[in-house]
């Protein structure tokens, strides 16, 4: 059983990944936290609370966090995600309230109250909260199981030429999170951009015929649009629940360890993961950081379906 | 009465800050917030408290904060505090324990707690506290009184040839700081820099004749000795009881408006506050923060000399 | 005798500049150089040779250099010197034709043609033709006798913040400049802004009662102008004469060795010249560089009115 | 027929681009010129000038040029090249003096004396010579025929983890080359890591049975143990000569057009080559850059013994 956070600004993928943990028998998931990014923090933190109602999460708590980035202005991502950051689907209001307390601030008392090495951080925004909880608690560094992170990308970007949105939108918390010594797996769009929805697998989540199938339906229907309309792509590319899938069952992926570090001088490259692939493979004691590589498809979109088709 | 929090590296600067903090009766010292700089948090928190031990007030709680800037590694200033922050005396032991809590976090519960434009934070030390704390809470900005923090400097720098220590330390903390809306004085080297403790004054301080005051002299002896021996200074600038000194009796020192910033890349200026002096002064509705120019001598030693002799 | 080479973007004090060269005795004017700066190379080569024309001096060659900087583009200042780049005179035709070659290669040709240490530069404009002429050959660093410079600033900038024209628009030309170990001498703002040319200095220019001091005065009166309506002077700062005028008498300015450097990282304080002030004068052993601070203002006009008085 | 010039710091690569160059009758090389890079420009200049004495071709000009990149100190790549640029081989003594001026001049010269759409510049060194070029005779710009330069790479670096070794020694120049209107094709490491030197390609060498070949082979020698010592390579990846064959034959590589820009910030990518591969494939007439991705292995290496039978 994983026991995870989901740090997470929904976003499309992002409701996908809520409902991949929710639905899956091996994930424990914690909590979701929200940071400002896909959109504003006020309707990522409605989105979160959204999609958990509607995936009967209400024992989920949903904690708040940075409502933009350590050093710059948020730039939101409202060409890929609409004006609400989930357009395209009618949203359940929630019945939870909002929980109290900073995002980092719960992370950490979360991570401090457990055992060692039993909680997973899986962020799949900005790397603000991450990054606000490292410097303010240190010790979660060694105390976390491991950090698996949407963002990056080693030999493409999204968001500029080199860049992905995620890392961009706050390189400099991104470089905090990639420098610290944990264990940390970039689900970068190498991996990402091999996540399609292709209408093959539309078809497969309209089949199982529930609500919440339709949910998940109407989201890639107005994420296809996006993609199309704005980064050339026919089918969307699913990024974040990538991330969840890596943990329910690592072969849904291969990975490769490297260096890594975040460019954060203002240039061409800002925002840019920096992956050092020369040489044989660095030793896990000598890299604590890799890069996923290669998705397998199918084993992907049987656990997204298989999670939607579980909650009901 | 001015109600501040201080937040601090002692320092033998900060040490003397704390001291006119306590001793006057214009101030209201909620509380004392350490962070890493001169020295290593763990030093500068129990420099902290012992100074308060020294000067009987164990009814001041002490948070500590940061123990590195936000995204850089720190790099102490042994060369003029010390290795243990406060060479040159030697420190009671602390009988008030340490508070629960990061820095970051008391701060926002004391202002969010406090009726709005009652606290004045001022920061000695990096502001890497200061950062978490407007990230972690938005809503401080617009709710203290204002920022009055010892760094930077106009036309000067003590560590590159333009970058205050502090400043330097942890630019982008700072940039975060000079760029939130909050009223921001500045007091730099430009002004810190006539804050020098001359063997007369040295000799006023042995004159009072208390335990505290010869802990004083001692810290001045050593504080000498650094600056001789590595700023060509004769005299020792004792940069942070300034701030204090500014919220006692605006008075002590002259003042400019102007739009100040933070060099945060990497290059000859990085850490360098940047003024922009240009033109007619602007109004404090156009530019909310000001740069400290000129210092009254001898008002501000009075306030030094008087604050040791309360404190008996 | 001091033989120099002019390296100047005619601009208004550029043509002030070109005047005190052309008429005082102690001056050798071997030549000018343009480069793209205040306006466009065409405008500025032909100011130049119209400017000499206007000062019976067209025994001196003009030699274009480049018409943009090393590495980024172009933006001119024709908010200060007009479309022609000298608005506010009618410039004479000039008769003398454009000599052929780049005038980094003139400048090489002309240096390694001399005996060694007779040659001073002296731009006046961005550097980009003066480290063109160090890359291409690097021999003549060592043979030059000094360079002395118009360009930036300790204390002050009218770019930005902290950065000067000159060295704004070709900030990595500038670093190479000062980087090279030629003795070099930055008359910077700090010096310049004291060169004011006020009424009382313009009615001794009119006094002179010539076409050409009729000319200089046309130019003073649109340079007041942009520099009231741009910069927020009542008297325009006469910046370019001021470095021929501390070859004909260094008496006429006080100057500090110091280290000196360029920011070139993109930022708010690029293009910066970053001296460093620290510590006790370095002699000129240690130190190649020095900076101007106090202007003699009587004996700088005193040069300038002497100047046009023999040209007649 | 291709009217080139060859750009270079011979180098182990370089000798056999000039190899190539000299032995391939559709090749008319026009001259060689030399930047200091992979080892000092004497040491390069006086490679490339006994290269062409090997390969009889005393009729090629050698013009030196650049010894240093535009901003930045040169630091060569002596655990490549070894301490003389060439190590590994008995060098034959140049009868041929090395021409006067400049290399960027002569670049000047030859490109403004020659039809316009003729001359194509092949740099396979740092770029300071072309760059220098462009910037002191802007008219070569739209005069050349096409740059094809080696350096740089999408998708890998060798000095950097993302960086190329000619592109980071002068970023900067690389900027300039890289945002100029000429047609470009960067042939990078993406496609130069194909051009490996097998035993199977070494022992064709060797079976030519000149003294040329066992030259050429010595090179490889030494060539295939510098990369297995510091690269991680089992056989030598031989990077220059691909530009050439690739004006020899297009075919000999798959090529994409896409914009391409340099990073010039001091951080973790400096010196980058940024492709922006988004989207699909602009036109020549939106976009006047192009990278190298796949070699015809078989195509090139042929050409590549053609020539050096063909010297004999």
């Amino acid at each position: 059983m994983q026991h995870i956070i989901l740090d997470c600004d929904p976003g499309h993928d992002d409701a996908m990944a809520i409902l991949l943990a929710v639905g899956n028998p091996g994930i424990d998931l914690i909590g979701v936290t929200t940071v400002g990014g896909n959109q504003s923090l006020d309707k990522v933190t409605y989105n979160a609370r959204s999609v958990l109602e509607m995936a009967h999460a209400t024992d989920i708590p949903v904690h708040a966090g940075s409502d933009r980035p350590l050093i710059r202005p948020l730039e939101v991502a409202a060409s890929i995600h609409g004006e609400t950051g989930l357009d395209g689907v009618t949203l359940p209001k929630p019945t939870r309230p909002l929980e109290q307390g900073h995002a980092a601030n719960w992370i950490i008392d979360t991570i401090m109250g457990s055992e060692p090495g039993t909680i997973t951080l899986v962020p799949t925004g900005p790397l603000t909260n991450i990054a606000l909880a490292a410097r303010l608690e240190p010790r979660i560094v060694e105390r976390v199981k491991e950090v698996v992170l949407m963002g990056g990308g080693v030999h493409v970007g999204n968001w500029s030429a080199v860049a992905e949105f995620n890392i961009k939108t706050d390189p400099e918390a991104a470089r905090v999170v990639f420098r610290e010594a944990w264990p940390l797996t970039m689900v970068g769009l190498d991996l990402t951009h091999q996540a399609l929805c292709t209408p093959q697998v539309q078809s497969r989540i309209d089949a199982i015929g529930t609500d919440l199938s339709a949910f998940a339906s109407g989201l890639m229907d107005f994420f296809r649009k996006s993609y199309q309309n704005n980064q050339d792509f026919i089918d969307p590319p699913v990024h974040d629940p990538c991330t969840v899938a890596y943990l329910i069952d690592p072969s849904v992926m291969t990975t490769r360890r490297c260096p890594l570090d975040v460019e954060i001088a203002d240039g061409p490259t800002l925002g840019m993961t920096v992956a050092d692939l020369r040489g044989p493979e660095p030793s896990a004691k000598d890299c604590h950081t890799q890069v996923a590589l290669k998705l397998d498809f199918d084993k992907f979109w049987n656990l997204i379906i298989d999670a939607i088709t579980r909650i009901g």
